[in-house]
C-alpha cells in the first residue's frame, strides 16, 4: 500500500504524533522487523526528517514503552486513601492498570512484546520485573493482613493477576462497545471475588 | 548457528520429530518469516526429503494447531461424571486447558499466536471461535443453573477465563520448579472462589 501523502505535501510531525505513527507500524510488523526506511514510508517522511526529531528507531522504542511503564508504574505509586488497606490498594492497582491498558493499548501492547535485544529493551523488561516485584509485595502484604487468600504464593498471584490484566491486548478494543469502566469492574470481581455466585445472590 | 548433525549423517525423521523441530522454528521465528531453507536447514535435511514426509510448512502448521485444537476439545468433550454440574464441568474444563498448555506447550504457543493469513489459519481460528463459544455456552448453563455469577455477561466471562489461562504460555514451563497440578489448582481457585480470603481463612 502507498502512503496516502505525497511527497510534495509532507505532514508535519511532532515527537508525540510521530511515535503515534511509528508504535502503529512496531505492532503491526514487529519491532526487529521494522525499518528505518518503512517507518519512513508510512509516514511519508525523507529519514533524514525522521532523525530530526529522533535519533533512531531504538529512542523511537524507548518513548513509546517508556509511555506505558510511566502510566503503570503512576497506578502502583497512587495513593486515592492513606488509609487504604494494601487488598484496597490491589484492587485500585488491577482496576487502574485496565484502564491504562486501554488508555494506551498501542503502547502496552509494544511494551508487552519486548523481548529483550537492546539496551532500551532490557530496560523495558527490567521496569516490567520492578513493577511485577512492586505488585507481588502488595499482594503479600494483603495476605498478611488477612485481605487476600494466604495458601497461594503471592508470586504466582501476581503472576495470573497481570497475566489476566495483559490478556486484553488480544482481543479488547475500546471501541468496540464494551466500556472500560464495565471491563475493569468485570475483571477485578471476577479475579477478587471470583466467578462462583454467592451465597446471597 | 549451524546444525550439529552434517550432511553426511543426516538424522532420521518421522512426521512427529519433523513436527516438533518445525514447531520451535516457527515460535523463535514466526510461521510467516520462516521459510522452507530455514525448516531444512535446522531440521539437518535437504528441502526434498522434507517433502518426502509433508507437502509444504502450511501443512505442518496445519498438523501442529490441530494437535493443539485436538487437546483443547478433548478436555471440553470430556465427561467425568454424567451427574457434574455445569460449573463443575466449567471448572474441569479450565484445570484441564491448564493442563494441555502445559503438556503441548510449543504446540499451544502456536495456536495462540495464529493471525489467519491462510487458509489453514483461518480453519484454527475458527475452531478456537468454536471453543469459546462452547465455553461461552457452558458459563451460561452454570449461571443458570445458579453456580456462576450472572451480573457478567457470559462472552465475556468467558474471554477473562481464557485470557487467564492463554497468559501462562508467556512465563510457565514444565521443568522450572511449579508443577502442573498447583499451577491448575491456583488457576481454577483464585478464579473461582477469588483473591480474597474467605470468612473462615
Amino acid at each position: 500500500m502507498q502512503n496516502p501523502v505525497g511527497r510534495r505535501d509532507r505532514p508535519a510531525y511532532d515527537r508525540a504524533s510521530l511515535l503515534e505513527v511509528a508504535v502503529v507500524v512496531f505492532n503491526e510488523r514487529g519491532y526487529d522487523g521494522t525499518g528505518m526506511e518503512e517507518l519512513a514510508r508510512r509516514l511519508g517522511l525523507s529519514k533524514s526528517s525522521i532523525y530530526h526529531h529522533v535519533s533512531g528507531k531504538e529512542e523511537l522504542l524507548g518513548l513509546a514503552v517508556g509511555r506505558a511503564l510511566d502510566a503503570l508504574f503512576a497506578v502502583l505509586d497512587e495513593v486515592p486513601d492513606p488509609a487504604a488497606t494494601a487488598t484496597e490498594r490491589l484492587a485500585h492497582v488491577v482496576h487502574g492498570s485496565v484502564e491504562v491498558l486501554a488508555a494506551e493499548l498501542p503502547y502496552v501492547t509494544l511494551l508487552l512484546r519486548v523481548r529483550g535485544n537492546s539496551a532500551v529493551e532490557q530496560q523495558a523488561l527490567d521496569r516490567r520485573r520492578e513493577f511485577d516485584h512492586r505488585v507481588a509485595e502488595l499482594v503479600s502484604r494483603a495476605a498478611a493482613e488477612g485481605g487476600v487468600r494466604d495458601d497461594i504464593d503471592p508470586h504466582l498471584i501476581s503472576r495470573l493477576l497481570f497475566g489476566t490484566v495483559n490478556s486484553l491486548i488480544e482481543w479488547y478494543r475500546p471501541d468496540g462497545g464494551l466500556p472500560v469502566a464495565t471491563l475493569a469492574d468485570a475483571l477485578t470481581a471476577v479475579l477478587f471475588d471470583g466467578l462462583r455466585a454467592g451465597p446471597g445472590s
